[in-house]
């Protein structure tokens, strides 16, 4: 019985712990639960999941890693500078079986909504910052925010429709392809291994050449929640808390470029895109 | 005699036809002799200089791929999202040899400069555009325009002080890292093979992960000038005509969205560095 209190004592403080490391902690952990690992023949990619922004696309996404769906599909279509997209093979029973979600694309904000902002007057959205780690846009004038196509983010392909995506996804290798913003489900980002995406390999690279065969695509060996993976083989990572008071420091810093190098002032403006989000790696014991 | 005067007036022709390519032709081959070979473990790169822009680094380099300066160089600093760095060692003679240059970051424009703009108001410039294939920013305010960091481009590194590039570069391999436009000189961008410029080991991915060792920095096999290249092993280029109608009529349409996929129109605005100029192979006989 005793032992049974502590338990939940125990269970109430890490609650109150994870509540306050948005302001008492320059790092957070990332949850295994909503992280997911991707192995690639080049190496291992580790992808965390934006429940909080788009909890209907990481629920069937997770559903469908849990499933095996995604082990041995292909990067299909892969254009420089763009996307690598991925899936089953087009109309097999397996990609029918998935239903279709309707689009997350953005949300309604209102006047206690807070992020760290990083910039007015971006060229495609009123504002741009950061929420728990996730660049986003928004929009006072709309009351909307939405998550950015910074490089490195997976969102989920759909047709013309806006409510047909089902399971194919695709992860930016490129300048970011903010025109894309809005009108697809961003609901995650790549927070380690980007060199492994930015290698997978391109379905044709140049016009003139021909489209490489189906063989030489590159697969996904496997495609795991974090919390199923042998313990082993887990990754552990932590990530810059974007809501901490040294990150909204960082931004200023960054801004105002006084390191000698910059001998002449660059404009007092930052890309989201290009303002980076650190990794660590939790030390192995 | 009537032979000679074919021949000069083929001459002739061939430079009239070149003047006029900037209108007439939809592609442009590259010239070899300014385009460059770079092979690595994984691939070929082609790099296009642009001596029109910033002849003394685009001189200086020449004259060092040539003397086989930079084979077996190393990419030492290596950072995701950011730059591939190379050169010879650090303070070695080889490095020591070569004379620091002034730098080209920007340059003057007049009243009947020209370009193909692309946006007004991008984040860093009043204006951005293409000329002969390279993205550019004009401060018309100023008078100023100069070469963007989009990605892939190829610029010389140097420390504080801004004439003091030499030989060592770097190519950007993510998000364009603008805040170092005219603070830099930029001399080329790659046309082919950037997933293999994207693939170069990164020297730390990431925080709390040890460096890489030395030995497992990405070498250049070779970096050669297309035309000192044996025939049998150039790769032939033509890139789009950024000043022909039918370029101009892309960057419209692209900005338009009318495509049955846009449910909902992105703002009509481009962002320079992610807007593409193809390059193709030339067909080999």
């Amino acid at each position: 019985m005793i032992f049974k209190k502590l338990l939940i004592l125990s269970g109430v403080l890490v609650g109150f712990s994870a509540t306050c490391s948005a302001q008492s902690n320059e790092w957070r952990a990332l949850n295994p639960d909503k992280t997911v690992l991707l192995t690639l023949p080049q190496g291992k990619v580790v992808i965390e999941l934006a429940p909080q922004f788009s909890p209907a696309h990481v629920k069937q996404f997770t559903q469908l890693v849990r499933s095996g769906h995604y082990d041995g599909n292909k990067f299909y279509r892969v254009i420089d500078g763009f996307v690598a997209q991925g899936g089953p093979a087009d109309g097999s029973p397996q990609d029918k079986a998935v239903p279709e979600l309707k689009i997350e694309g953005d949300w309604s904000t209102d006047k206690n909504w807070q992020f760290t902002k990083v910039q007015d007057n971006d060229l495609f959205a009123e504002q741009t910052g950061f929420k728990e780690g996730f660049p986003l846009g928004h929009n006072p004038s709309e009351n909307k925010a939405w998550l950015l196509h910074c490089p490195g983010i997976i969102a989920m392909a759909r047709s013309n429709t806006p409510d047909s995506a089902s399971s194919h996804f695709y992860i930016t290798n490129g300048q970011a392809p903010r025109y894309l913003d809005r009108i697809m489900t961003v609901f995650g980002r790549v927070v380690y291994g980007m060199n492994h995406v930015q290698s997978i390999t391109r379905t044709a690279t140049i016009e003139g050449e021909e489209p490489i065969s189906e063989n030489a695509q590159t697969p996904m060996l496997s495609m795991q929640i974090m919390s199923d993976v042998s313990k082993d083989e887990q990754i552990h990572l932590e990530i810059e808390n974007t809501e901490h008071p040294a990150f909204i420091q960082k931004l200023a810093d960054r801004r105002a470029r006084k390191n000698a190098f910059f001998y002449k002032k660059p404009p007092p403006v930052l890309d989201i895109c290009q303002t980076p989000v650190l990794s660590r790696m939790v030390s192995k014991k």
